[in-house]
């Protein structure tokens, strides 16, 4: 059964699907080679969850040592090419691979961070909680930086009643049978998809800013109220959530992005949160509202996030 | 936390996405509206896995009892769905929801199941050993059926370069770096998605006739030649498993539908089998291989699939 082992890696396709998102992969990269100086005699922990980040992982590699990957035949590829780096490793030690709260070895203080920790709407799976550890337990005091360091989640007002018939209206009939009681299991399931620009009906709206340099794990949980100035007279059939990242503290060259439904898709696409009422607006007209982000207590990889909208309540989970 | 209850239900979205394949649920549908002859006195019973298919479960119910499923608020709406089911199958017993295999209570001998145990590549899941298992045990030994009754699988060849290129090539350069060993890890992993019906380049080859009334489990373990027709003088870069499903045994009005490239898409869509090097072919020849198809006993859900084309042999998993 050898030539099947590999199936036993579990699905390849999610890490493809990232290293193909060239807006998370490229702006990482030009981060580290267009702000040399940001590394040039310091100290530098790379973290990475899984093993879909290699690639981010070498960059700081990849003028050092042309082709460190070269082809390898060994049953499991990726512990292969941690091998060739954690040798590597001991050679240039500057680098390090894993879940940096995990780390029991004593390390000296460190001077640079960089995390792909980014989530769903930023904050889905909770893994900056542990770059918040990691900073605190291993950065040095002075002049240690985090990146990216800083990130800000957005909100925009979605039309699109054809969606929203098909989400909701659906269940009024289906083959004939009248299942609308589904629409309330349906609702709070946020749903993760690349939207078409043309459905934004308001202008995007900060409802957070992360410094990762200053933020508290306690901080991640919040209430934000918003004001969406709406942009066309029609009816409001979701609310879209995104992120914004930035690397820009001591940068030469600031390096940032969107996901939000104007930019290129990334594989975060965008956050939806349906209403099960349509709320009609004006162009021109603020419609306000709260926002609450909590993590789910039994799995705290998932999130909750209850819109309140004029009389409307509603929480979400994604998960 | 009442309000957020319906987040644990896990995704709904798998649901609507099955509930939405109309060629799956009015297939189902049309054979139980279009024969009813077939259930006229006679004990019925369906089992459905998970909740998707209660649609499927349902068509039966609709014309004795009209808006059987009212807006229920329960927390639960699957489960008040079935409970309601379950009153009235002590009013009307010939239906059954579960897991067939899993029934304790005696029962009477039946005369018909009706079964939505199809998987990707049919066989994914391996759920038509619990239909056997059902069937054997409590089908009435004379004038019983298994619905659908018959299947087939089929293959067909695929020529797309640039699919081939975006999958293999694209680990030869990654932002720079040589990745090739992981040509290794994607080829084993058959891939379900929805071919554009041009990048066919054969006729379609049925390897495989399951009936259903007949089949054994051990059945389900098989190897098959094959030659597929080839139509176009090109590169074959990947082989295209799908599925035929046909209701006809007693049936006035027979009712079929094919996962195929070439019909409306499903949710089984197509499985797809890259080949690493592809392989000259020209219009009219006949591409000649094997394909064997088994069980991991590591995991009986996931299947093996092997195809030898040429010198080329390689073992696909589908997980």
């Amino acid at each position: 059964e050898d030539e099947v082992y590999f199936s036993s890696y579990g699905h390849y396709g999610i890490h493809e699907e990232m290293l193909k998102d060239k807006v998370r992969t490229e702006s990482y990269r030009d981060f580290m080679y267009l702000n040399p100086h940001i590394f040039k005699d310091k100290k530098l922990i790379m973290i990475t969850w899984g093993c879909s980040t290699h690639c981010i992982l070498l960059f700081p590699v990849k003028k050092k040592k042309k082709k460190f990957l070269s082809e390898e035949k060994k049953k499991n590829i990726y512990e292969a090419i941690y091998l060739k780096l954690s040798n590597f490793l001991f050679q240039n030690p500057f680098l390090l691979n894993g879940r940096l709260a995990e780390f029991t070895m004593p390390l000296d203080p460190l001077n640079v961070v960089i995390e792909n920790w980014l989530g769903y709407f930023l904050l889905f799976e909770s893994m900056l909680d542990s770059v918040i550890y990691a900073r605190d337990k291993y950065l040095a005091e002075e002049g240690s930086v985090v990146y990216p360091d800083l990130c800000t989640i957005n909100l925009a007002a979605l039309g699109d009643m054809k969606k929203h018939a098909d989400r909701i209206a659906f269940w009024d009939d289906v083959y004939g049978f009248k299942m609308a009681c589904m629409k309330k299991a349906v609702i709070p399931e946020a749903v993760v998809e690349v939207l078409n620009p043309d459905t934004l009906i308001s202008e995007p709206c900060v409802i957070k800013t992360i410094d990762c340099n200053t933020t508290s794990a306690l901080d991640l949980q919040f209430s934000s109220d918003f004001a969406l100035k709406i942009t066309e007279t029609t009816e409001c059939t979701a609310i879209a959530g995104f992120f914004d990242i930035f690397f820009e503290k001591n940068c030469c060259s600031k390096v940032t992005f969107s996901t939000g439904p104007c930019s290129t898709k990334t594989h975060w696409k965008q956050t939806v949160f349906l209403l099960e009422q349509p709320i009609s607006v004006k162009s021109g007209e603020n419609l306000q509202g709260k926002i609450t982000v909590q993590k789910n207590r039994k799995d705290p990889r998932s999130l909750f996030i209850t819109l309140a909208i004029n009389t409307m309540k509603q929480t979400y989970t994604l998960q």
